[in-house]
């Protein structure tokens, strides 16, 4: 049997939460857990350089298989010499199953058992995606981490949608892991669906446990649903999966919601937030979300953030960066990516220490009280 | 008398042509030239941080006077201690005098003896620039070289309408002198105009010889004339400025230009070619201008430009660039830009070391048989 791609360690764990920190050992290098991994949908985190965003702390990054199956192709990175070699990003990488996308962005088709027929978002050509093709493109792809194929149900959907979903998660989860032809230098995980019923969550995790993947994602959320719902799903989830394998909450979350999950025992997070907000001109603070567009900045010449010691805080004024977003300057999102990105990775990495010396619920009321969650801007803000 | 700004030295002279290898010493550094200033139009260059333009072996760059004095106001940029401090590039900085924006952006409403009434490009709001206006806003700036308020006739003008654009640039240039409250750590630079006719700007040269300038910009160049009038304007302008002052063309060049006006005697420069190419696409290297959208680079995994060392080059392939610009990534953009910059200035530094050496004509010969000048893209490709 060849060796394993993946080494999960759990270092300790939170005495005062289910949190545990992590080491994630993958063929690209270490990612201390809980982990916030930054978007890279198109190969490139957007509006920084792969050496910028090793700068911000992030020790690995997520890139979407929908969008590179489409644009360049797989066949296209493959050839490169994969994703890393394609894309100048030395540490970890982990890709997403493309589930999502096809169901959220692709003009669909069909869903029958054997896959998925759409249309390209892009130039509406037909697109078939089957559990087999999934493997092979993110076998081209060649991240660290990869996922099974799974039907994503939109929300709201009825319990005979989200039912049929699991099934069909679970079937192609297998016929993933048969057709997987890369398992010594990718680790694939299965990801659990159930939308927003308990025993479907629990029927869906029970399915993939019996797989036996290296380690398991919760699917299905961040589509929508009310955050209660969200919360409840992870609750309802994280207990049923192995406390050995690390657990990935997919699409997830704001601030609060990493510090939130991580006190579940979530291990890995994604989101667009922080890159989306910085294009936006919302800038993470620790007193909250800043509009950096507002005129109240226009004579302000003090650091965004006080206690970032990022390149942007430690070289640029609110008054200069107001300018750049006002005129439309690519050195704004560019400056502010770098800002978001070390806020968070900064705030994970406090979180790991607390976790460590056993205060996370501590942290959390910390965190709450300073105000690091005091705002929370809509995406397209 | 406060001590010299400005302190420029001719290190040698090209044996084989009236270039020559300078040293200007500024308050915030020193510049080799002949040297290429990448443009800042706004308070920053477009799409990459003044690390990354420092990073490029650019040692200064310019500032557009009107697009500042618009937005932010320069009233602001003051209250920050200056462009140095608000926008966090520390070399030294030029910055120009308004006149060509107001007369090629603005909408204009009147020329009088006494300055410019116009409306802004921004929001329609009237405005008026006189010669003092220009200065106050210029010390506000605080760039280590300023230059006077002139009148920039579009192409083509009339006879009369140069001649009376080189009367006032004269006029107003005395005024200036006057009004400059900085003297001490600010170098003004007088502009010669003339449009085509060459005893109108020996007139003009003639002129603001007599108001003793540290140094001279050649303007009304590089406004839409044929590259021959361009060409002849400095054959016939050079010769008439004093040879121990710097000599600067305004909106000036494409590669082959640079070389061709060194050759003829100019020390610095400034051209939105190099960073506006790489937002189009349009990517310098030693075989000529590469368009990297074109489908030909789709597989190819090589450097964009094998002699280049910049962060583009070292860690990217063609194929990878290309997806980022056909996905429109800001990351193409960044990447691009730093290797063009890059680029512009190491044809500086090998010019300066062929000039150093005595054989600047053949340097310019070698450029064009390896075909650094093998394509020039329209601006707007």
């Amino acid at each position: 049997m060849s060796p394993s791609p993946l080494e999960f360690t759990v270092v300790s764990e939170d005495e005062s939460s289910a949190a545990r920190l992590g080491r994630l050992q993958l063929p690209h290098g270490v990612v201390d857990t809980p982990a916030f991994l930054p978007v890279g949908t198109q190969g490139a985190v957007k509006a920084v350089t792969p050496e910028q965003v090793a700068g911000t702390g992030a020790q690995m990054i997520l890139a979407n298989t929908y969008h590179l199956a489409l644009r360049p192709g797989s066949d296209v990175v493959r050839e490169a010499g994969g994703l890393h070699e394609f894309t100048g990003w030395k540490g970890p990488i982990l890709t997403d199953s493309g589930g999502y996308q096809v169901f959220s962005l692709g003009d669909l088709n069909k869903v029958d058992d054997d896959g998925v027929t759409f249309r390209s978002h892009l130039d509406g050509d037909e697109v078939r995606l089957t559990p087999r093709r999934c493997m092979e493109i993110q076998n081209d792809l060649g991240a660290d981490i990869i996922m099974a194929f799974d039907e994503c149900p939109p929300y709201p959907a009825s319990r005979e949608q989200v039912e049929a979903a699991v099934g069909r998660t679970s079937r192609w989860a297998e016929l993933c892991r048969e057709a997987h032809s890369r398992e010594a230098d990718q680790a694939l995980f299965g990801i659990v669906q159930g939308g927003c019923f308990d025993d479907l969550r629990e029927e869906s995790a029970r399915q993939l446990l019996e797989l036996d993947f290296p380690g398991y994602a919760i699917g299905g959320v961040s589509v929508g649903e009310p955050p209660e719902d969200m919360r409840r799903v992870v609750e309802v989830t994280v207990p049923l999966l192995p406390p050995d394998r690390p657990r990935y909450l997919m699409g997830v979350g704001m601030p609060e919601d990493l510090v939130d999950m991580s006190l579940q025992g979530i291990d890995l997070f994604d989101c667009v937030v922080a890159t989306r907000h910085a294009r936006n001109a919302g800038l993470f603070t620790s007193k909250g979300v800043v509009k950096i567009r507002n005129s109240a900045w226009e004579r302000d010449y003090n650091p965004l953030d006080d206690d970032c010691s990022c390149y942007t805080c430690r070289e640029f004024s609110r008054s200069y960066l107001r300018h750049l977003y006002q005129r439309s300057e690519i050195l704004g999102p560019i400056l502010g990516t770098i800002h978001n990105l070390t806020w968070f990775q900064r705030l994970m990495s406090q979180l790991r220490e607390a976790i460590a010396a056993g205060c996370g619920l501590e942290f959390r009321k910390s965190c709450r009280e300073k105000g690091f969650f005091s705002d929370r801007p809509s995406a397209g803000d």
